[in-house]
């Protein structure tokens, strides 16, 4: 195990360097909280389709219970039970259209991962920095529980638990528990809990901040603690109904599974759960007497537990759906938290957003009417005024608003647009739209993935480590 | 799928060139068994341990089922549930002795297996062939059903079932079902089936033929049917009760397995059986309601069941035990078949060998001396007298004899130190006679093994075959 720890040290120690600005220790944090007995017992593992272009490169790194999936290295780093995804990455001969730039790709992107940690952290789709659009580049940050690195390349940052770093360059920031962080580039900045802050430095500016104390009664981090909260319970409550799967080599589902609909072999369906067609559930997914209707998706690590979403709804990762209503199109932002009661349904109309890390915990029934912008901290239906507005009021805005603690600046409508067109990208790429020939997306591609199981060296000096493991698609047989 | 078949198609056109000299129809025989979705269903693993170099290259292959533990490298091929082992490969630097020759070993020696297709086939030790030190080839052959390719480069070789070739180099050969041939190097010859064949070239030549019609009663092969018999029914009707042990990423014993002791995860412990320290159960091979004395050892694809081995047994690849009581050092041959019956029991007395390919299927109690070397066909007490002798008396001859159908040439001892040196070799290569601290063999260095399971592509053009694959050991990591 010896090496396996001075690959943590090493870590630590760089992010530490990074972050020296900010005056944080790292280790503090996390030097007590890595479960090194179990990145030795857990395995990792890979897929294989006809679909996406294979190329794995592991050296000197433990991968325990983490899946790839595309192009993607790890050098030198920990990554502990997340989901890492390549199946959106940007290919050679592509273009990134980026504020009027059309901008050609030279190779085929890949996911590098160099001198970082990774807890259970999403890595997903592709870069979005204009200025490295071949590497989706992760480096000597450390990321924690149930943290969603998406589309944002990293170098020294600390992401806490339960934040979202999306579409975002980051460099040498904090990023505090449950943040949310679209803001294009970002250096230097120590960012506190429970911020959600949406820029585009030309059109707009969406800021909001938990109130401290209620946040920490959902997610609380201190140093060498593992963080508490009712997030983490509720998903340590269901983590032993995943073991059955990973203890088999393939799964089986009593679920019907109709046309063009895909429930991947690491999700969780229970119950009484009925599929609809084009539906997609990701890997870690958790669904459970639930109806997903035509072209619904649930993204890695979310809950779906007794409700309804009645089709082309996008849960994103690490949403969670318990006891609501949701009418069609309605979107779920990153890691938000939405709990009904048996007898306090939580219902939400037709096309509205609810934003990344919105949570909405009810004390009695709640209807949100249809095509409405939901944020912040949601408990009944008084709540409601301050945390929401319609789509087309927002539409309206011009020079800015305030909203409760919502602090709007810029144009309404460009923001409004941003969201609108993303989560039609995304429903398209999820292949919600597919009509058994044309709009193929992941439901249909990840149909038939074969995973690879790999585990570490079980003793010895190098126990906890992975062995060098380089994986690359077929070269034609030579005829003769 | 289209790739796999034409991998195949590729091997079976090359075999057939290397045989065109014995005018035969390699795709008559084979075309039609090979289970094509059986080659898509399956996966393969390889073992990772601190104590075998770690070096894997498998390239446009099917590796189905197989095992793989040590250096080896598939090329082109195709190798379905073949157990290929790497542990006891030459290592650079060591020496290998021959006809007092000492060779220096220049270096890590390599399993290449290229344009071949092993179906159920074990290939393990080291290559025997001195002018092949470093490099242990299987090219251009095709090795069929339970078939031990052993310590044996082959070029342009058809193996059929249940035969084994070993310690022997081959050139363009058919090796007969059933038959044994361990003669140092052969080329061109067509053995035909069932032929025990032990020669060395300047001291001794042992040579027995099992009559034509009783060896099609267990086993018989003809063009395009699987093979047939005895031997297959036996190995089918245990077959499902590996599947569980297939179904699951890790398994798990019931069974209590001493200090020095080792279970294959993929070996099969029933029933009311006892293990003792050192003892070594390979992987695939099953035991039933029986005692594994001290140091005994079941190596892959043996079946011991109902019967008792007092202790330091060596049950070789293929060998099966039923209803029968071993003595302490009683070794039993590759592929030998000892069926008795519960009124019906074969006991064998301290030392006794038998010898690789023997069947002894009892119709009544038979009792084999201590010391003896046994061979051929046995179904009662009276057909001991023409196919056993007592090793005082084999030591004894100096220019050959005659027992039944066995004919031996030249010098009886160094016939039988030849074989017995040979057992002492196994005991300590699996570790029988480890004391807590040395001595340490397979027993003990086989204990903790990580098997990573590989798939192969589950669709389109390529299904069936796995993407390139390239495992190495850990470089030293940089400290900076």
């Amino acid at each position: 195990m010896k090496e396996l720890q001075k690959v943590i040290n090493r870590i630590i120690e760089r992010v530490n360097v990074n972050l020296r600005e900010l005056d944080i220790d790292v280790n503090s944090y996390i030097g007590e909280i890595i479960p090194l007995n179990q990145l030795v017992k857990f395995y990792g593992f890979y897929g294989i389709t006809p679909h996406h272009p294979l190329d794995f490169d592991f050296r000197y790194s433990n991968l325990a219970g983490s899946c790839f999936l595309g192009k993607c290295s790890v050098n030198n780093s920990v990554i502990y039970k997340s989901d890492i995804r390549g199946d959106e990455l940007k290919k050679r001969g592509e273009y990134f259209e980026y504020n009027g730039y059309k901008i050609p790709i030279n190779d085929d992107e890949i996911i590098k991962i160099i001198d970082s940690l990774l807890v259970k952290t999403l890595v997903h789709n592709y870069s979005h920095d204009p200025e490295n659009l071949e590497e989706f580049l992760i480096k000597n940050s450390i990321s924690l529980h149930y943290a969603n690195i998406h589309g944002s390349k990293i170098e020294g940052c600390f992401v806490l638990p339960f934040s979202t770093i999306d579409l975002t360059t980051g460099h040498d920031c904090i990023i505090g528990a449950f943040s949310y962080i679209q803001a294009e580039e970002i250096e230097h900045l120590d960012i506190k809990d429970g911020t959600v802050w949406v820029r585009n430095k030309d059109d707009f500016n969406f800021f909001y901040r938990f109130n401290e104390g209620i946040l920490k009664k959902y997610i609380n981090f201190e140093p060498n603690k593992r963080p508490q909260g009712i997030f983490m319970d509720f998903v340590e409550e269901r983590k032993l109904d995943f073991e059955h799967i990973y203890d088999k080599v393939k799964s089986k589902t009593d679920i019907n599974i109709p046309y063009g609909a895909s429930i991947d072999r690491y999700a969780l369906v229970k119950g009484n759960t009925r599929i609809s067609e084009n539906v997609l559930v990701a890997q870690r997914a958790y669904i459970q007497d639930s109806i997903m209707g035509k072209g619904a998706n649930a993204q890695e690590h979310c809950y779906i537990i007794n409700s309804c979403l009645e089709g082309y709804n996008v849960t994103a990762h690490g949403g969670k759906v318990i006891n609501s209503m949701l009418g069609q199109k309605v979107f779920v932002g990153f890691n938000s938290f939405l709990r009904g009661k048996p007898d306090a349904v939580l219902t939400i109309g037709e096309e509205s957003i609810v934003m990344p890390h919105t949570i909405i915990d009810l004390e009695e029934k709640v209807d949100i009417p249809k095509r409405h912008i939901v944020w912040g901290y949601i408990k009944n239906q008084k709540d409601i005024e301050s945390n929401s507005a319609s789509i087309d009021n927002f539409l309206k805005i011009k020079e800015g608003a305030i909203y409760g603690n919502l602090i709007f600046k810029g144009n309404g409508e460009y923001f409004v647009r941003a969201f609108q067109n993303r989560i039609e990208h995304i429903l398209e790429a999820n292949g919600a739209y597919f009509d058994g020939n044309r709009n193929r997306g992941h439901a249909q591609n990840n149909q038939n993935i074969s995973f690879n199981i790999i585990q570490p060296y079980p003793e010895g000096e190098l126990e906890g480590l992975y062995p060098t493991i380089n994986i690359k698609p077929l070269m034609p047989i030579q005829n003769n």
